[in-house]
């Protein structure tokens, strides 16, 4: 049997597995699927360089599902291959009975791409369009860092390329002359609501890919030799990015469920018996056999990535004194941003598991001694102005086992949050520093600073990830020491986790003697009067009040809750210690500091006054920090008098 | 003298006073500002019509500065201007004393464009990189609707068109047609931290626009003509879409500043004389005279916008009439979406102020009512699916005026995050509506489903906008009853809201005689032993906990807390009215209804029980509402057994 004729069956054989399982389910994308039959065929039965029974094998070619609505294509090939589903240690080969499971609570074939959830062989949760590309960057990136012959193939929907995150990492593709991903634009010319715009054709998205700089081939994306040939271009090695535009037709192969109208429904019953036939028949007009096949999968080239060499990260003191930067210890003052640049540069020369991604800000979040360091440097990627693209690109990195932190401000990391919320579903070993969060930036007004910043990220740490873990931690080191313990703390960790760290210059508020650990917290001043709880920059101005406290008869102790989540326990004991008398301050909009406190008190059932001091109106810009915090009423003399008031104590306010 | 000399002369002045306000602030961008200094006088000075007495007469062409750090170069003409700054009804005209003001607290020249503190010729807060442009595609849309000649300028940065949302905006504006709108691609060679990647080079910025359907004028940034030229070109009448890329020179006219490491930095002291210097040489060599004038603003030749007709919006009885849907009505079932949709489409019959937003998924929100309806489809945008885009059009249109409703997925919208709080920031009156949230959309899984929704919003909510209101209404309609109350509510109200609605078909809860107000809450069931909270999709939920509850001898309240914020003394009251015991449920991560009902609990200081069911761990697919309950532990059987647990009471546990 001719190539051609083995691809046409076997993509009518998967494209029938995918209408059965959608029928089954009453839900899913059928027409999406079937537009792709001919193309994942020759990927994962020809092209790619895989092992069905090792679906997660690191070193294997990777498929990135970016339209992940179409995946039951894909767990068609599972099924007919009986290719292993189940999580890592618990592998079962997939059969006829997972038609019925797909999108159930027990099955591995979750609704989108999931591969936390039994598919291993995915790298990414997708289905939120626009990731894929960038996530596939990633891979590259990392396959190439790592020397491994190792090529990633990512499937992009037309109407899904409307999403500027696709052009982001084309772009990031061209820069970074990333050879081993090869972008696959499925044109099947329906979205959901309808047709796709005439700018996502097939001419205007080849014209745009041109336009960047790519080499682009448009084939007949049904036409299993056209599709052959395209691949090999890439596999053979081109002297530039290359990508694919194929024509393709939603619902290939059943004339009944073509054109628009046809997205995301299944058919059932008679109606999924009828497009089985017209799937047959559209099979017998093409090749005068459907059976047998002469197509052939070949494992990896590649038998192991690099070994990853780590060791104990140095302290803090031996990182000033290997920079030549001890002095700055002795001056006793140092920005915390300043503290992670510092601390990343030092662990990525230990271990050269650890990668940075930047996106033009690097003299800012201090990434930029990763960045020029001669050991590092090839671990660093700068996305530039593209946030999406930064954190889909890191995500794509940590699946490829890299232990990964991206940095920008934290105001323009709220553009990455779709993408930094699939992270997280994706399982991956991501921390974001964001930094000049806060009011304490002061000059550059809000369009600059992170206020919501902290509710988001909290919520993602109340739910737990697939280790049991909280989805997310949320660190706020107050000092250039817990800066730096804090990122080393993230280095040792896996999973996900947020630190903010602020514009200004600080002075040091702790030393060697204390050990920062996710999930901590640490008493300043201990007191009984009144508990103040801080984070971050105002932990400086709360230390600033407590003297004026003390003055007025006012015991305070001052805790910083470095962290969320935290142990609800101890925070518990000390505010009973202080009376039950609670006041929180906290630089950014209300969800963060307090909202965790006082959910904290409320599960204990104990009677505690706890006040919040947050920002509770959109600030606008100051010449410095002194100006901003009476701006927005958290300067310390403002602190003092609430703190006072609470303890019914009159007290001038600011 | 000729309209080279005059333009290069005010150009030099703006340069001048741009050097001198970021000398004295010590911060901002005045190379990013000199950059621009030639295209800004053009601008400002000639191609613009508009009133600097009046700088927010909504019928002026508009400036959008998307790059928002240049900022100093628009205040500098205002300076010399002597135009009009501080909010309306207080305004006076800029003078020299504002050089010194440049980005203090009480000063009306914000460090990014601000419109809400003082500078009211701006429509959007800018800053935040790549929005600015979907801003004047919704400011242009908003234009023609209105049918008044009004065109739309904005400047992009080069290094800040890497955002990929830069290019959703062009693809919308080439779709609309938009002949109205004339993006300016500021090119000067610098990024923050170094060169422009070649990705942002003034050749592949042409090619990508080319490759998009624009016609492009490429041209040199400082030269006066070729700057008018192209801009009459615009204002002329093209036969489609025209975009100009400008070769420009950051630190234009200063040698000593320009190239790499001057981006962000201010001139002070003796290098500020220096520069200024450098300046007026630049323009000795440049005209032999800088005095004087030719340059002419004249103002726009539309005198009003088209005449706004709204009326009081129809019940929803009335609203379902007609649409010949009454049927519906006694069947007693609908979906909270399609509620909103057909509240949407009857108000915007009505009051020809309201628009709609969309992003391909209209037929999944139900916005398709207001989108095929004769009387309102020529206000209804669909951005396809790009969602960035969609939010800053939908504050583009605001900005212009009007009413404007945007509707996605309330997971597709985390991409819009940025965009909405810098729409917030400029004061947008704008309804969010998110689709599908919670775990109830079951069979697609977590790629779909909003879950750290409510705590972000919250958060904005947290805070106070520029009217003194909270900054956004997070709004979770139960049933139809509610959802089409709360659209009307919505529709009342001049701010920010984000209503939360979810896939299912529910049964009706309410019905005419219950009134929804933004920051409402509706006692369903009245006990005394516990006061159970919810909102949304899990409220029938613990409805259906009640019986079971009674059975056992609990006799609990239920509550509809379908508003954050709300009113903290009347939820008190009703804690206390059962004992102390609440128990919130909600379908989302934390930091939601949970926090909220928590902090206001513990600022009262009285002592509750207060336990919460939220979603704790990240989701997969399941086939229907009850198994994804199930799996998230959150089926009404084990709302039963919590809340029993609660007060002590052993039940089965599910």
């Amino acid at each position: 049997m001719s190539f051609d004729a083995a691809v046409h069956a076997k993509a009518i054989r998967l494209d029938t597995l995918a209408l059965q399982m959608t029928g089954a389910a009453g839900s899913g994308h059928p027409t999406t699927a079937t537009s792709l039959g001919h193309i994942t065929t020759v990927l994962m039965y020809h092209a790619m360089r895989w092992v069905p029974e090792e679906p997660a094998l690191n070193t294997a070619d990777r498929l990135v599902l970016s339209e992940g609505h179409a995946v039951p294509i894909v767990y068609a090939a599972f099924i007919d291959l009986g290719a292993m589903v189940g999580n890592p240690g618990e592998y079962r080969p997939a059969d006829m009975s997972d038609i019925d499971g797909f999108r159930a609570t027990d099955s591995p074939l979750d609704g989108h791409p999931n591969p936390r959830e039994g598919f291993a062989f995915f790298d990414a949760a997708t289905g939120s369009l626009g990731q894929g590309l960038s996530v596939a960057a990633g891979l590259g990136a990392a396959a190439r860092g790592d020397g491994i012959d190792q090529r990633i193939f990512c499937i992009v929907g037309d109407g899904e390329s409307r999403e500027g995150q696709v052009w982001e990492a084309v772009d990031s593709i061209v820069e970074m002359d990333l050879r081993n991903v090869l972008p696959i634009f499925n044109c099947n010319g329906y979205g959901q609501a309808g047709a796709v715009s005439s700018q996502q054709s097939p001419d205007r998205i080849a014209a745009k890919l041109q336009a960047a700089g790519m080499t682009v081939l448009t084939i007949d994306g049904h036409n299993p030799t056209a599709i052959r040939d395209a691949v090999e271009q890439f596999t053979n090695g081109a002297d530039g990015p290359i990508a694919i535009v194929a024509n393709t037709v939603k619902g290939w192969g059943i004339p009944s469920m073509q054109g628009g109208g046809w997205h995301g429904k299944p058919a059932t019953g008679e109606k999924l018996e009828a497009a089985c036939q017209e799937l047959a028949a559209t099979g017998v007009a093409l090749t005068t056999s459907l059976a047998g096949s002469e197509l052939a999968i070949y494992p990896p080239t590649t038998a192991q990535r690099t070994v990853i060499q780590a060791s104990d990260y140095p302290s803090f003191r031996e990182a000033m004194a290997a920079i030549d930067q001890t002095t700055v210890l002795q001056v006793g003052r140092l920005a915390t941003r300043k503290a992670f640049g510092i601390a990343l540069r030092i662990m990525g020369k230990c271990d050269n598991s650890i990668w940075a991604v930047d996106a033009d800000v690097r003299n800012s979040t201090f990434l930029d001694g990763f960045a020029d360091d001669p050991a590092t440097k090839d671990r660093f990627v700068d996305c530039k102005i593209g946030e999406q693209n930064m954190i889909s690109v890191a995500a794509g990195i940590s699946a490829a086992g890299k232990n990964v932190f991206t940095a920008s401000f934290g105001k323009f990391l709220t553009r990455g949050y779709d993408q930094i919320e699939m992270a997280m579903n994706s399982g991956a070993n991501m921390k974001i520093v964001g930094s000049h969060c806060g009011i304490s930036l002061a000059a550059d007004g809000p369009s600059q600073m992170a206020l919501p910043d902290v509710a988001w990220f909290r919520s993602l740490g109340s739910t737990r990830d697939h280790n049991g873990n909280p989805g997310c931690y949320v660190l706020q080191p107050a000092d250039a020491w817990a800066a730096y313990g804090l990122t080393t703390a993230m280095g040792d960790y896996e999973g996900m986790c947020y630190m903010r760290v602020f514009r200004p210059e600080v002075e040091f508020l702790y030393d060697e003697n204390t050990v920062f650990d996710l999930g901590g917290m640490e008493v300043l001043t201990e007191g009984r009067d009144l508990l103040i709880v801080s984070a971050g920059y105002m932990l400086h101005e709360c230390n600033k009040s407590l003297d004026a406290l003390d003055k007025m008869g006012i015991d305070a102790s001052l805790l910083d809750l470095y962290s969320l989540p935290f142990d609800e326990d101890r925070l518990l004991d000390l505010a009973n210690a202080n009376g039950g008398n609670v006041l929180v301050v906290e630089d950014n909009y209300g969800g963060g500091l307090f909202s965790a406190v006082a959910e904290a008190c409320c599960k204990a059932g104990d009677a505690f006054t706890i006040e919040p001091m947050h920002v509770t109106r959109i600030p606008k810009s100051s010449l410095n920090e002194a100006s901003v915090l009476e701006q927005c009423g958290m300067h310390h003399e403002a602190i003092t008098a609430r703190a006072a008031s609470m303890l019914g104590i009159a007290a001038h306010v600011h």
